[in-house]
């Protein structure tokens, strides 16, 4: 048996002033089911990926809520990996369909978080941090600052090298109608404006932003004739201590690196295979270690760049950044470069992608592979 | 395959002022890897079921961390599904047994209450609701009250019938070392107490708690010789719609009876098989209603009671609620009497035991049928 991606959808990502998490969430299942051809009382299973509706939206308890409001004929559940909330959705999934539990699972991850002032945004992300670093007073920012600042140090990366991963990434944004900042900026405005953390300036961070996305995910024995076909060949999980200061080193995710590796094994193919990726760039830096950390360049060389696609959605930096969509996002994403349904973004060569998703600064870490095949 | 609990462990539950939901997650993790007799070394997955954790404690990504905190080989990851939270990551360890992705996986369950005043943790518990019932002004007694009034009004139940449940779970509770409240009550004392939300008194209302519960699950093909075994024959959850405006009757939780009714099936008992249970009493009507949708009694007759031992823990009733905490702690329990360790309290008969975790008012349930055998 396969497990493919029989629908996806992403609603726009942005400050949605007018739409509550409820609403997003609806628009993404109602998105998935509907680009899959299947109807609610086909889905056996909601795994809902969520991080702060308890706290910024005032509601938990999102997987029974949503197969009831989509009215599905199964049973749901939520699942909170911090920014990984996303991916780790999509892993329960599948493991729901090898078990036999479901047959089509969908899958939704979604964030309403501007409905706070960024004060309490801020202090509920610190949630998916440890308590050493919360008494410190760091903030996310803070933490990926250090990261940067330690990998610049060690390998001579300089500011204007964070910039061009921002630089690639609003100019892909640029085309997705779908992203939070649709429009291109220059190394310039990225190296001029103002510092959040330092070495990290405003465009080196990915914003506060509304947003769901939805994936149909199937088993399915044979191919449905005329149609391309996407297939989840691996789904990796791998977890490491919250905290920065419990790592061996900054200049790594291990998470990550632990991952990929099962996830290529499982797959049965290597970075060499892969043509396009979305990768978690929460911050500029992140996008670096993950080239590195996922196999695609030596330790210390990322911040060159490579030269497959990277982000085509515009990534976290500029499609935006709601953190239970993060991981979900990502494969609608791959699924449409798969399909050869990306328009104007499209990228040329697009059998094998693989998602990247990170929770926290690398407490945990979700890497999936997807084959495209007619 | 079989799926077996290997070891339990239960914390203390009460107002525990100087403990932390970490330090409480660490106690159950040791206490059942002890008991089970496994390294965290032999630990491939670490599935923690929690509500609060963000709202109370600021602390998200408990999967993560709770692998790292407690060393063991593999990975984590946090469910949440309102009060049955616990209930829903036994759940998500079968089936991780089942995929084969993991062998052997430790089990949390556990909520941390009291660091917040009373407003705050009201409100919190809401979000297990629909937004139509906080926008009403209603609280979870209130909620539960509607359904006690129906009962009531319906099959001529009288408070004192209610009182009965609270009295035979307060004696259970004080042969409980690790219940909230360790005493007996009289039917005087709970019909004289204060009104909370008519016509539920205060000792109508499980309590705020801290606390947690922790098992080791384990997929093995032989049995140990010499050891008593419990296996997990049959875990089902359902899910319905969390508000109860949009449910046909306010008279049984349909949820419930779904998940109840599919266990049966897969593990081909029937009730009058089943010997010990821990049902979810959050409020005395609950308990009710439970022993009917259970299929222990007709619609109408649970306030008479029913001739099997129920709650043996003293519920959350009496052994307390700490909310993500009850599901593995209802496992806990009936593994105690399926072993035979339950001490002055041990049943009879124990050779099938039922748990019975609800989250909200009937949003999802979980049922799960263990089995001892020498």
């Amino acid at each position: 048996m396969k497990v493919i991606i029989a629908g996806s959808y992403q609603t726009r990502f942005g400050e949605l002033w007018e739409r509550s998490l409820l609403s997003l969430l609806m628009e993404a299942g109602q998105g998935a089911m509907k680009d899959a051809g299947v109807q609610a009382s086909e889905i056996d299973l909601v795994v809902v990926g969520n991080k702060l509706g308890g706290r910024i939206s005032e509601q938990d308890h999102l997987g029974a809520l949503m197969a009831d409001k989509l009215r599905v004929k199964g049973r749901g559940i939520r699942v909170e990996a911090a920014c990984a909330s996303g991916g780790i959705a999509v892993h329960q999934a599948v493991q729901a369909i090898k078990t036999g539990e479901a047959e089509t699972v969908l899958v939704l991850g979604g964030e309403k978080m501007t409905d706070k002032n960024n004060g309490v945004v801020g202090a509920a992300l610190m949630g998916a941090a440890s308590e050493e670093e919360r008494r410190t007073g760091l903030s996310f920012v803070g933490l990926y600052a250090l990261m940067a600042r330690a990998y610049m140090e060690k390998f001579g990366a300089r500011r204007r090298d964070l910039a061009k991963v921002a630089v690639k990434n609003h100019k892909q944004a640029s085309l997705n109608p779908k992203a939070q900042f649709p429009r291109e900026i220059t190394e310039e405005m990225a190296l001029k404006a103002i510092m959040v953390a330092e070495p990290l300036g405003l465009f080196d961070c990915s914003p506060i932003s509304d947003g769901a996305a939805g994936l149909v995910v199937r088993g399915v024995k044979t191919k449905k004739a005329g149609k391309r076909e996407v297939e989840i060949l691996a789904s990796e999980i791998a977890t490491d201590s919250l905290g920065l200061n419990e790592r061996e080193s900054l200049l790594e995710i291990k998470a990550t690196k632990e991952a990929a590796g099962r996830a290529y094994v499982s797959a049965g193919v290597g970075p060499e295979e892969i043509d396009i990726m979305e990768v978690h760039d929460c911050f500029t830096i992140a996008e670096i270690l993950a080239l590195e950390d996922l196999g695609f360049c030596k330790k210390g060389e990322g911040f060159k760049g490579i030269d497959k696609p990277v982000n085509l959605s515009g990534g976290l930096k500029a499609c935006g950044h709601p953190v239970g969509a993060t991981g979900v996002k990502q494969m609608v994403e791959l699924t449409h470069h798969l399909r050869r349904e990306a328009g104007e973004r499209q990228a040329d060569k697009a059998d094998m992608g693989l998602a990247h998703n990170v929770g926290g600064t690398g407490g945990t870490a979700v890497v999936h592979i997807l084959k495209g095949s007619i």
